[in-house]
């Protein structure tokens, strides 16, 4: 299908840098248009649908797997990108192709809510103000929590908006050991602790992202408190198309500057800039 | 009440050597008597039962308690030990004293199935031959689990006894990826990166075991394989009890030598003797 826009995320940056030693066209986060001019974005995980794995339900986790821009499959990065046609959603027509992008990104803030449940009674904290740390608190937010993101960034901290109370790092420590649940987003090797310092007895910690090295901490919090630690990656797409689709999150304000596919160099500079929100290609 | 026999466990071990600054009396897996001449034992956490956390239901994990033979509470090494009347557990007369004696460690092993549901399908391993390892590994097995207990020592491996597969750590490379859940027992900071090994994607790591000192490990495949992690402490003492009185778990195979309380120093450096099994104080 042809391209329309494309996202850049951390990753690409990371891979872009070397990591996984890729090879190829990046791009996982995308608007295309099938020949048939229906506008559509499409889950990255490539599974084979017959091994063990994938027949016992898990084929996110298929180690046969390719995944679009990250894993052996070409990204969309490009004019035209391939991918299976069992991984495709199909875009109601009141999403831009710009808030469309966030599709992917925001389906794996929605995996969270598929592995914890949320009360109002639940007290949630999402660490980390980024891009995943905001569309995080909006989906938590949106299942009923009480949540507090937490940053480093105060115009970052800003775009939290109405519900969600938002609060400096160094501004934390009165909520420490009160937190229900606990999602680590900051993509750095300390967010885990500054996690198990605010979980609760019996509460759980959600890693987010992926860190390239070694934590080098305790973890006897982990077993003293009963901390429940869950890994969370990619998500389901319909609550996030759903939630775009009825306005109830608006990722607008995480559009930082949007380059043609021509100025990708560019693009890329741009997106390691410190405080950067997102930034799009248009094809 | 009287102390009738004491238990020396690994944490009594670390405690003498300096683990938490402990000063005081040691030992919290005892059995004694009232005076009304009953037979007892006790469950160690001694919370206020009126702070938020006791009230939210976590009582063990009482901000304010004290822990018998632990924490500002004088333990069971000695003729006489002090508890608060509800933590007493009366024992039936059909489990004799030194087999009591580990209704407070078998507990801590039930406290692993009121955190994760095991069925005949569920494949567990408990990574780590010890005391707990194999306490762990027969209550997996009671709970219906297919298991296989994991270790460095052909003599201890042997004690796991029928129906529990038995295997060295150096020979489990094809269990790789293929547990649902894996309980490390270790007690060392390598137990966490086996477990990553064994268990499969969407799987449970139960930590049982408290390490002092840091892992340095990466935690990349508890996002990338969605693992759940969970800490895991004190257990129910009601199943403990009915498992030893039902004699569907016998722990005599883990008892090593009894020694008279007055020989405790000999005792404790007989339960530092590499391959010691549990070491018993007779008072």
């Amino acid at each position: 299908m042809t391209v329309q826009v494309v996202g850049i995320c951390d990753t690409d940056v990371q891979l872009a840098q070397g990591y996984m030693n890729f090879k190829g066209i990046l791009g996982h986060e995308f608007v295309g248009r099938t020949s048939e001019g229906r506008r559509v974005t499409a889950e990255i995980n490539n599974a084979c649908y017959s091994c063990p794995t994938c027949l016992a339900g898990l084929p996110h986790h298929c180690p046969n797997r390719s995944v679009l821009g990250i894993l052996n499959h070409d990204g969309a990065m490009a004019d035209r990108v391939t991918v299976p046609e069992r991984n495709l959603h199909f875009l109601p027509d009141s999403i831009p192709d710009q808030e469309a992008v966030f599709i992917e990104p925001l389906a794996a803030a929605f995996r969270i809510t598929e592995q914890v449940t949320f009360k109002p009674t639940t007290k949630a904290t999402v660490v980390g103000d980024g891009k995943l740390g905001l569309l995080s608190a909006w989906v938590l937010r949106l299942n009923g929590a009480s949540v507090t993101l937490v940053g480093k960034h105060p115009e970052k901290l800003a775009l939290a908006g109405e519900g969600i109370s938002a609060r400096l790092l160094s501004d934390v420590e009165r909520l420490d050991r009160s937190q229900d649940v606990v999602v680590d987003c900051t993509g750095s090797t300390g967010g885990l602790e500054t996690a198990l310092k605010l979980v609760h007895p019996c509460g759980t910690v959600v890693l987010k992202t992926t860190v390239a090295g070694n934590h080098g901490l305790s973890l006897a919090p982990i077993v003293v408190d009963e901390v429940r630690v869950i890994g969370s990656r990619c998500g389901p797409f319909p609550p996030a198309i759903a939630a775009l689709e009825s306005k109830r999150i608006d990722v607008r304000p995480l559009i930082d500057e949007v380059f043609s596919l021509d100025d990708a160099e560019e693009a890329f500079r741009a997106a390691t800039r410190p405080g950067a929100r997102k930034i799009l290609l248009q094809v």
